[in-house]
């Protein structure tokens, strides 16, 4: 163990925040960290739009499901999986000029743009953690991408895979447990042996988490959780459609 | 600017290993900094596979593309975006028993899966490396994957994103040179404006890299790079097909 690791499992998502601006200077800091990360034979295909506009973080708020830290929040970082400027790049770089040369963005392509996106937003989320930034990422930039991507003049082949929050933090929640390490790392193959019991123990150490955090008014647990979000609601079905119209072939 | 910004800014992927293994105690800690990772809602939707064995590691060398360094590496993981568990988890959680409940696996369970492998993976990077260890991603995993997952026994709903080896160092490249910053960052809305300039002063810069790299004997750019690696084949055709396969439905 050092600072460093230790610095990550002290993360927790932060939704309250000081009005305090995120300085240039550690803006700088967070997106060279976040540049750092490693990308699919350096192909960096994701982009970053910073919003600092308090009235394009307010739209925000509303478009990522009334999430007021959104708006609270001096920086908004909108972490995009971007196969537009590769095509820019790819367009005219060969000897044999072919013009209409399209980009492959087929459901490989899609997965390196949208894993060195997340790369990269990781790193930044650490940088921000190290400079005593708080940050949370916000998935719900996927509740309206068609709005969020005509805010953000998003070009064809650029998707918003998730936002991100950064700010000085005005509350400090308990970090959240997770799943025991054997339910989630395997050794040599994957096995089912010890899920069951695993899932079991995570859900009563939850019972406990959520009991704490709401002063006893909430009895549930994580598998209740679960169930809940995956069987009372079809998560965000537009996205495949939104993806196409957004010129990804996914083929 | 500090020691964890520095850090990861000294990232730089290793090819070549010491026997050396990764303990026990290494492991730990890389895997409790990767679970420390946001995750979407906390669904956790990630297993990783943990492959010291000889033998397996040189199978997959060979499924990867005869990378020798996933052979010589004492560790290699294989991080799978998973949503199997939370099936087993969902599956039998609600008051009114539907045992036939199917988890919908669409495009944005997908996403969700996926970035939450990849931010957990991301973290475990950094954690090796603040251990002197190194680390290579290894987007090669996806070349055979039906192979690789009747190798490590992925059960449906399970897709191996990327394979990581890790261990200890015995080669230290150059950092490589990433796109200018404005090429990436766009503040308040996406621009284009500066791509061009961007792109060719990044060209110039990689193009030193390059003929450093190889002593003068490589003269090519970064666009060049990308076109070839874009126009002169269809990347991973196999993808979408492997992943409906795997239960997918991506709808």
């Amino acid at each position: 163990m050092n600072d460093i690791i230790s610095l990550m499992k002290e993360h927790r998502s932060i939704r309250s925040y000081a009005p305090d601006p995120v300085t240039d200077e550690q803006l700088t800091a967070i997106l060279s960290a976040a540049q750092a990360a490693s990308t699919s034979s350096n192909i960096q295909a994701y982009s970053v739009i910073g919003v600092r506009g308090e009235e394009k973080r307010r739209r925000l708020a509303e478009l990522t499901g009334h999430q007021k830290h959104v708006e609270q929040a001096p920086l908004f970082l909108v972490w995009c999986a971007d196969l537009n400027r590769l095509q820019s790049a790819v367009g005219g770089a060969m000897e044999t000029e072919e013009p209409e040369f399209e980009l492959p963005s087929n459901m490989e392509a899609f997965i390196m743009a949208t894993v060195d996106c997340a790369l990269a937003a990781q790193n930044a989320a650490i940088a921000a953690e190290s400079l005593a930034l708080g940050v949370v990422y916000i998935g719900g930039i996927r509740n309206r991408p068609q709005e969020v991507s005509e805010l953000l003049q998003l070009p064809k082949l650029v998707y918003p895979v998730f936002g991100m929050c950064v700010g000085t933090p005005t509350q400090a929640p308990d970090v959240r447990p997770r799943l025991p390490l054997p339910v989630v790392y395997h050794e040599e193959a994957y096995s089912e042996a010890g899920f069951k019991e695993g899932i079991e123990a995570y859900d009563a150490v939850m019972a406990e988490y959520y009991a704490q955090r709401t002063g006893g008014g909430r009895a549930s647990v994580w598998s209740t959780e679960m169930a809940a979000r995956f069987r009372l609601k079809n998560l965000r079905p537009h996205m495949r459609d939104f993806l196409l119209s957004q010129g990804f072939r996914l083929d």
